[in-house]
C-alpha cells in the first residue's frame, strides 16, 4: 500500500493543498507504508529531460527522503520507455545566462545529493538512459533494469565531454578499462550488455518486478545500524564528492566557457532541428 | 620439518628460557627448514580476539620474521573453527584510556606491518574470519581458504564503521562495486562466495592443504629477485600505507572519541551480555 | 593501400630524400589511405631493444601520426616473434652519463606521448612483449595479440623494480588484485593467460588479422567527435600522466642512482655474459 510522503507527514488539513502544489511538480515521491521505502519519480513528458525544473524538484525530493528517515530510495520514471533522456538540450542552446548558471549549479546539487545520499538508493530503470539518465542510475548503489533498453555515458558522440565528476560514478561501477573504453566510444549498452559488465546488478521483465527488487536490494539493509552504514558509504564516496565540492566555481565556469563556444551552439542547433524533423514524422 | 625461529636463532643454552616465555605469548612461529618460510599461528583462546597483548605479539612476530630473512609468511590460527573473531569487544567496553590508546596503536601497528610486510604473505584461513579476523587476512597477498566458514568486514552490522585503513586492504582485493556494497552491508562471504568474488584465492579441504598451498604462493617468487620484489611490493602499497601514517594521531582520536560515545558503551555493554547468555546455553 | 606518412605529406620532389632518411630509421609509419589510420612498426634488428635510437624515433614518429590528424595509431613489430624485448640492457651497462640521462628522459617521453596520445591507439603483439615492451603495449587502448607469445612486467625477475609510471598503465588494464600480484611476481602472461585477465582484448591468428582487429577497434570511434573523445581520453588518464609530469626530474635521478649501483651493474654484466654465450650456441 502505497501513500504520498506529503500526507504522512503533513497534518490532514493541508494535505489537499500539498498535493496540489505536488501536481505542479515534475517528481513524485510516494512512501511505502510497510516498508518504509521511498519511490521517487520522475515525471517530465516527453523523455524526462533535465532541465532546471526536474533537476529543482529531483534535488528538493532527495532532500525530503533524506529528512523523512525513509529506508530508501527508488529511482524511476513515469515514461514506459525512457527513464530520463539526460540533460535538456534546450537549457544550453542560446542560454540566459543567469538560468545556465542555476542549471549547472542544481545538476552539480542533485548528484552530490543522490551520490552521497545517507539512504539506501537504487534505480528501476525502466527505459533508455542515456548520459545524465546514466549518471542518476549510476549514482545510486543497486541498479535493476528492464530488458531492450540501453544505458551509457554517450557524451562523446553528441560532441560533449562528460565532466569528472560523471566519470566517477562510472568508474565506481565498472571495471577501469570497460569505463575508460566506454566512455571513449560513447558507448551506449544493451541491458544484456550492462548486466554482462557489472553497469546494471539485475534485469527485470516489468516495472514492478524492478521496484521489488530494489525493495529487496534495500531490505538487505535491515539488520544494518543505519548510522554506521551511511558513515561507511560516505566515507567510501567521500574522495569523489569532495572532488566536486572542492571545485564547484570551476566546474560551473568551465560548463559556461563550453557551452558558449560558437562551435558548441552551431552544434547544438543543428542536433535541435534535426530532432525537431524527426518528431514531424 | 618444522623448527622454531627462536631456537634457530639463539644460543642454544638460552634456547629454553626463550620457549618458556613463549608458552606465555599468544603468538608461535615456526620456520620451515627446507622452505624458509614462517607460519605465524595466532593461538589466545577461545576467538583469537585481537586484544592488547595478542596485537602486540603479532606485531612482534611479524617483525622477527622480517628480521629474520624469512621466504615468506604464513598467517594461520590454531582453532579449528575460528582464525579470527576480531577486536576483542572488552578492549572498548568501559575502557582504560592509557591502555585504550596503547591498543589502537598497536593495531594500526600490526596493519603497517602486515600489509607493508617486505616478505610475500599469505592467510591460511582456517575458520571464521569476521571484521578484525578479514582485516588480517586481506593485508596479506594470498588468500587459501577451508570450506563453510565465512568472511567479512561486517562492521556496519555491529554499528561500526570501519577506519579507512581496514577499507584499503579490502578494496584492493575486490572490485570497488563489489566492495562496497559488501561494507555497506556488513555483508560476510561464504567460503564460495569469498571464492566467487576474488575475496580468497583458494579453496583447501583441510588446514595443511591450506599451509601447502600458500607455501606453493610463497614458491612462486622463487626466481624473483627478493629486494626488487618488496620495493615492488611497497611502492603498490605506498599510498595507502602513507595515508594511515600520515594520520595516525587523528585516526586514534577519531577512534577514542567514538568508542566513548554514550551510544557506543551502551551497545558494546548489550552485546556483551548477550555472548554472556548464548555461552550460557 | 598502404603509403608512407612522408609520402603523403611534403610535396613530391622532396620525398625520395625524406625515404632514404627514412631508410636509416628504427620505425616505420604507414598511413592507410581508406581509413586513415597511421600503422607505427617498430623496426630494430634482433628483439627491438628499446635503446636511445629507438625511442627518438618512437616519439617522433608518435608526434608525426598526432600531427597528421591521422583516425588512429596502430604499434606493430616487423619482428615475426618479437614485439619488443624492453629496454636494452646496453644503455644502462657501464653507461655514458649524458646518453643514459637523454635514454631515460626520452623513454619518459614515449610513454607521456603514447598514454597521452590524442588519437584512438591499438597494439598488435605479433610476438613476445616483456617489460619495456609490455609498457608499450599496456599504454595503448586496445591489444590484439597473436597465440603463443608472452606478455607482462617481468622486472622483479631481473632484479629491476618498474617505475610508477610503468605500473600506472598495467593498473589501468588489469584489476588491482591480478596486476599487484603478477608485477610482484614478475609473471610473464601467455596469449591465452593475458586474453583471459584482460591484459589483451583480442587473439588473432596472424599479423595482418591481428592489424585488422586493431583497425576494426579504432572504426568503432567512427561516429564519436574526435575532440571530445581525445579530451575524454586525457582526462580519464590526467592523473597518472600528471604523476609523471610533474616528477620527471626525480624519475630521472631515482633512475641514474639505480643504474649505477655496483650491485645492478654486476647484475647486468652477467646477464649480458650469459647472454652472449646464448647467443653463440
Amino acid at each position: 500500500m502505497l501513500r504520498s510522503t506529503i500526507s504522512s507527514l503533513v497534518p490532514r488539513a493541508t494535505s489537499v493543498a500539498r498535493h496540489m502544489s505536488n501536481a505542479a511538480k515534475l517528481t513524485t515521491v510516494e512512501i511505502n507504508d510497510v516498508t518504509g521505502i521511498a519511490t521517487l519519480t520522475m515525471n517530465r513528458p516527453p523523455v524526462n529531460g533535465l532541465n532546471l525544473e526536474l533537476l529543482t524538484d529531483l534535488n528538493n525530493s532527495i532532500q525530503e527522503i533524506e529528512d523523512n528517515k525513509s529506508r530508501g530510495l527508488i529511482l524511476t520514471s513515469s515514461n514506459p520507455t525512457i527513464f530520463s533522456a539526460g540533460l535538456d538540450i534546450l537549457e544550453m542552446y542560446k542560454p540566459d545566462k543567469e538560468r545556465l548558471k542555476a542549471f549547472w549549479t542544481t545538476l552539480q546539487d542533485v548528484w552530490l545529493a543522490l551520490y552521497g545520499s545517507a539512504v539506501p538508493t537504487a534505480a528501476a530503470i525502466n527505459g533508455h538512459s542515456p548520459a545524465g539518465g546514466c549518471l542518476l542510475a549510476t549514482s545510486c548503489e543497486y541498479r535493476v533494469m528492464l530488458p531492450k533498453f540501453t544505458i551509457g555515458l554517450n557524451e562523446t558522440k553528441l560532441g560533449i565531454v562528460a565532466p569528472k565528476w560523471f566519470m566517477s560514478s562510472f568508474l565506481s561501477v565498472l571495471p577501469r578499462r570497460v569505463a575508460e573504453r566506454a566512455l571513449n566510444q560513447g558507448r551506449m549498452f544493451t541491458t544484456d550488455e550492462a548486466l554482462r559488465n557489472g553497469l546494471i546488478d539485475e534485469v527485470a521483465n516489468s516495472k514492478e518486478e524492478a521496484l521489488a527488487k530494489c525493495a529487496e536490494f534495500i531490505g538487505s539493509f535491515s539488520k544494518v545500524n543505519p548510522l554506521a552504514r551511511s558513515l561507511t558509504k560516505q566515507q567510501l564516496r567521500a574522495a569523489e564528492l569532495s572532488e566536486l565540492e572542492n571545485e564547484r566555481a570551476q566546474d560551473l565556469e568551465k560548463f559556461i566557457f563550453f557551452v558558449n563556444q560558437p562551435a558548441v551552439q552551431k552544434g547544438l542547433g543543428i542536433y535541435l532541428e534535426n530532432l525537431k524533423k524527426k518528431s514531424k514524422n
